[in-house]
């Protein structure tokens, strides 16, 4: 239980992290999605890769007490906001680690149940955690650009991954501009999502 | 913790819930962000009004153990298949009332921290709402056609709520249609929400 | 026919245009469709009210050799731009009217086959446009927030337009930021249109 | 100009063809930017692969008095609903291939300015298209899943074609079902489209 989000429902406002210009935050609206894909358990273990501004990692921290969240990021100084916003809502079951993924992969502790590919070279960071997540593991992949949809579902398929699910939310906002209320859109993201099955 | 439902977030997929034809049911995509618009605490009492299917109804019970979720549905039928779902999950946190909104809000025992408004008279449906709202809690509204829309960001400024947000999540999917995937979208709804402050 | 878009259909890139810094554009998408809802004839006269940066008056007056726009833009300066647009592509047909809607409706000459309302004070303007409009002629609006989308959708209502539709186009377009290509979309946009029969 | 749709403007109304029961129509919204991404001169000459319903051909036709639009379909119906419905609009410039691309193209005489390809097996398809379309001529493909939208995408790379875009429209509107006004999607749809130059 946070002081700065008393809720069990995921969905924190954007203005509630701490924010570095220039580093991806997985807003809002989409996040809900991409948390509802993930499909965790109460003693989850997630790594969350390309973890950004960490608002999947507080909201899975948060959604589950008894379990653990690895948030990998490559920079130094954007792992460390990480560590500010796990600060900021009072999370003690998040671990960072500053390092390139595929590579750092194999200095995680422990075996994921669940993971979350954010950003990193995709092919081979998705089949590095392949390799790592139990089995009936899943796997979500957040794309932004044809090039990561592609590999993403050809890997997927590649990989025998079961229950494949492709999901493109857009959300449009009312939003105020000036002294004005009007429509404007999120930029659209594809979730790829999959089982890891005997 | 349901047998059917083991995880800790929300996002249960359309299939698993018990269905009527005809009577709607809110699908996974803009549950998870109704879901997150309700802003649930652990303990919060939540009115689901016009609650159909009870998609929502279950996935807050589960999320919210220590809460409880009054389910409203003026369909003798329609609250049986509530019913019937909560049995399927397992949970002992629901009431289902079978009644018709507004009147049959002053028979609900207790105040509710948060209420939902799926279907009902609107206009009438939202002002009793408030009344029996506690402060500090917060009313959502589920609107697929223009005058419901307008209805409800017209009656959330004359009642003064704060913080007001509209969203319009569309989400495309992609779907198996004979032997092919192709992209289907999910019909648009917009999320009217706001907070019942001093 | 124009040297600089010498096509028979519409659909000029936005960067054809001199375009002035905070000035609308309709951009080249939701144009395309707001020209589709205009349904205009070889002869129409067409008055485009609040026309910006004039590239809904360029198309159609393009497509409409023997027909003729009518501008109406508030600001000189905008006003000005229109002209220079229309000196771009060499159209002829293009009348700029620099004044405020509705009050300037009148000094017109002439009578419109069809009127589109990009920006005025919405209301007023839509019953002067209706008053001016020949009988089985067509009013399309475009509307970025609630409010316009409620008093078109109205006064449509209260005019006894025929024919309503409300269309809501929301674009993604691969586009290059940095060195990658990412979905980005189109703000959303609601295009009301009707026609005026007897 | 036809009797039928007597408009200098595309976006005629899905109802105004003849129709059979399966056969794919390209909506009206889809249409107006298929049409807008085609791009064509007066003296135009199209051809449509995979045309359907026709519904682009007829389109086409009516813009481009001067111009030819040859449709090519497999099937020996489904090119008599295109031929229908030419007669319907009473448009003469219009040619129906039945056959099957890649093949039967090298049957068509004369050289395409501009190829739309809504159907057929894509690559080869693509590539024969390709040799036969005339220098500055333009190809633009719809694609309705994710392996037509990579296929487009690598194929249109690897032919060196410039100016590539690629579109995604997704068109909200309000629809009557039963008694009332709600908001329905059209699935959404990939438009890629690109030159052929020098």
């Amino acid at each position: 239980m946070s002081a700065l989000w008393p809720y069990a429902t995921p969905g924190i406002p954007d203005r509630l992290f701490q924010q570095l210009p220039g580093i991806p935050l997985t807003n809002r609206d989409v996040r809900l999605l991409v948390i509802g894909y993930l499909r965790l358990k109460a003693d989850a273990h997630l790594w969350d890769i390309g973890a950004g501004t960490g608002t999947v990692t507080i909201e899975a921290a948060l959604l589950c007490p008894q379990g653990k969240v690895t948030a990998v990021e490559r920079d130094e100084e954007v792992a460390g906001l990480i560590k500010t916003n796990s600060d900021r809502f009072g999370v003690s079951n998040v671990e960072v680690i500053a390092g390139s993924a595929p590579e750092c992969l194999n200095y995680i502790k422990g075996q994921p149940s669940c993971i979350l590919i954010e950003g990193a070279p995709l092919k081979t960071t998705l089949k590095a955690a392949w390799e790592k997540l139990t089995l009936n593991g899943r796997i979500v992949v957040t794309a932004n650009n044809l090039e990561a949809l592609y590999t993403a579902s050809e890997t997927f398929a590649a990989l025998h991954m079961r229950n494949i699910e492709v999901a493109q939310p857009t959300v449009n906002r009312l939003e105020t501009r000036g002294n004005r209320q009007v429509f404007a859109s999120v930029d659209p993201i594809f979730i790829i999502s999959g089982d890891k099955l005997e």
